[in-house]
């Protein structure tokens, strides 16, 4: 169809993660700094249109003391392009508005991730990871996974050949694959996604989107990051 | 404090409703129609940067099946200026975020509503108001009701100066009393609440409000305002 | 109708609060502390069907890290009485389920809140209440408080006698009016509700219902309620 | 550890699903169809304790004009066993509680789907699937799909042989993998799940869950079954 753009390209404001395979960007944003601070302040009965020293010390109270129903009228629009295992964590979020590419309706642009650095399994936390010793041989095990992969596609490929519809014949298609999705949420749960996936427990894939909305949010919300030592 | 101006007064882009009492306005947005049907689309893997024809079928088969999902990356906040009554049914929808000044921290601009038109309780349904019938004399019972709004605010004042605290001192205040508060809510969710409170069934008070939020979105929302006969 | 019971009664198991005129009433419960335990246990991929002292560890670490998702596999359903303004606090929190008595349907019943112990308004904080010296007129207040209460039902009362609907009506009824609400909730967003509600923040009246919760969990949740130092 | 059962056991309470590859068990239920009825009628100020025929009627009203707020009082557990494309459809639905089986915890255990009965993709819509004609080789697909499987997990368990952390190595795992959850649903909720997901719009192998969650639900909630044609 014309004048219709592939999906799978970051919107202008984004940030690359996963060594250049995936990414995020910022699409919509509704409020700033103030927004928060008028929204508590309602609670007075009052109103100011500029942020001052005062506004500081009151959104320090509200990061503080979990007072975090202000921090809802702030509202912002992701876009994510992130392998199928990160998007399942992310889901796991039921705060968030989600609109994500269907396998369903599409078999085009199957992209499958590869990590870029290869970790270890920790000796002393089940669900940790580590770095990765030198004797773990970084260049076999990224070969491995990226045969698996692609052999996975053409399995893929020739159920639908076959005939084998879409919907059943992903089912061969790993969680590397390559997902993009819509993300909408307000800044107070946004805030709880980070505490949770910037975390040295979460997965170092997530993490790495975690951070990024940070490095994407730095500049609009100067104070709060200031606050929380972003 | 200097620089602060009083919450009750409403933002530029409002409606005045109940006779003048009350008021709603739109504070702040995210999006317009075309990221409702750019969030659809992603399913496809497409996306589009202006509304043409097919985004409009696209649109009103989304409102038509209740694909609610793509609504919900569009938010909007309003500032409400209501009777408590109205607030408590307001306050049921649970997928809002509100802000409301707190009769625990301040006594002053008290305000209280008196029906601009007086209704009659219907005899076929427990639940319903009419058009009074010209018996009924609309002068005293407003009279009436003004009456009880003001004795109480003055038994409320007395509390006060004999050093009763606000918060047990305002139990004596009628649910009449006007409060305001902060709303914000993404589209899907707000249809929702159009839909039951502009609905017969509702309180004549609140559908003046949801009323008021059709006259707001009108403009925002063309082609969803006349898929859905506002 | 025959059959009904009035539903301004607390059900067997109950707890009174504010002097004898509201309750909380346990009305339902689904799960115990097995049921948090495995829930969490489905992580690894086991069950067990008895607490044992890994358990209690378990569930110690769980609410230590606010790992809260394994605590809403248990729910409860509350049926609660209390003042108007009570209740308006109480529905601030959006992951519960409510059903209320409503005033539009009925004008049966009516009753009207009067703290049984008036308290001062705080120096040193414009939201708090304190002990109420000895210069305040304990009896005098509670009166006043009453004869408004009093006062406001016969206006309600005769404006119902000249014709005005209920829905209106009702405009003049205090905030002390007593409501009855059915409310339902996980484990998770209860200790929430408990953290905010029994905090000395929190308006003395919730809090007595806050604490009634502890009481009426207490030997239904054991480990939990040592853990939270209840 | 000793006392420890599997959890990708039934509970005695359930239903097989894909060919015997899946099924879905009731762990846990709060409330009846009486708990419903007398939730709705606080707004009467009235209970009841056992059903009669002006029960149904109500419980009628309230299905047809989707006053839902009283099926929330009902809540169930259910323990899924499922494919993750499944898992992924179904964790869409927010107003649910989870907690899946770990693949950052474990590698045991690890089962996968392969479809019983083929599908064709469908000519007229892109989104969904249709019985296969007779010439689409059904043993031959489950074979290469089967075949698909076992490759990947032979790859995924040379990975972690190599000392790849398990966290990245299950990325090679495909969507066919089994997982495990527990979800707990009030009714209100899981009316509006089995409404989209019993549609033929559903895909094949989430519609054998969801219609097994009404032969789970059929005795427990009759009249409910009876006028939602169950």
């Amino acid at each position: 169809m014309p004048g219709l753009q592939n999906v799978n390209v970051p919107p202008p404001q984004h940030v690359m993660v996963l060594g250049g395979q995936g990414w995020i960007g910022l699409v919509n944003r509704m409020g700033d700094e103030a927004t928060i601070v008028n929204a508590a302040r309602v609670s007075f009965g009052k109103m100011r249109s500029e942020m001052d020293e005062r506004d500081v010390k009151l959104l320090k109270y509200l990061l503080d003391n979990q007072h975090t129903s202000p921090l809802e009228h702030m509202t912002f629009t992701f876009l994510v392009h992130c392998p199928l295992f990160v998007r399942s964590q992310w889901h796991r979020h039921r705060t968030w508005s989600y609109n994500e590419i269907s396998r369903r309706y599409t078999e085009e642009d199957l992209e499958f991730y590869v990590p870029p650095e290869i970790h270890a399994q920790a000796d002393n936390d089940r669900q940790a990871s580590v770095e990765a010793p030198p004797t773990l041989d970084q260049a076999a095990a990224r070969q491995a996974i990226d045969a698996a992969n692609r052999a996975a596609l053409q399995v893929y490929e020739q159920l639908l050949a076959q005939g084998v519809c879409r919907e059943q014949a992903r089912g061969v298609l790993p969680q590397n694959l390559m997902t993009t999705f819509w993300a909408t949420v307000d800044l107070g749960n946004l805030l709880k996604f980070i505490a949770l996936r910037s975390s040295p427990h979460a997965q170092w894939e997530i993490r790495q989107y975690s951070d990024a909305i940070k490095e994407l949010l730095r500049p609009i919300v100067p104070h709060v990051a200031q606050l929380m030592n972003w």
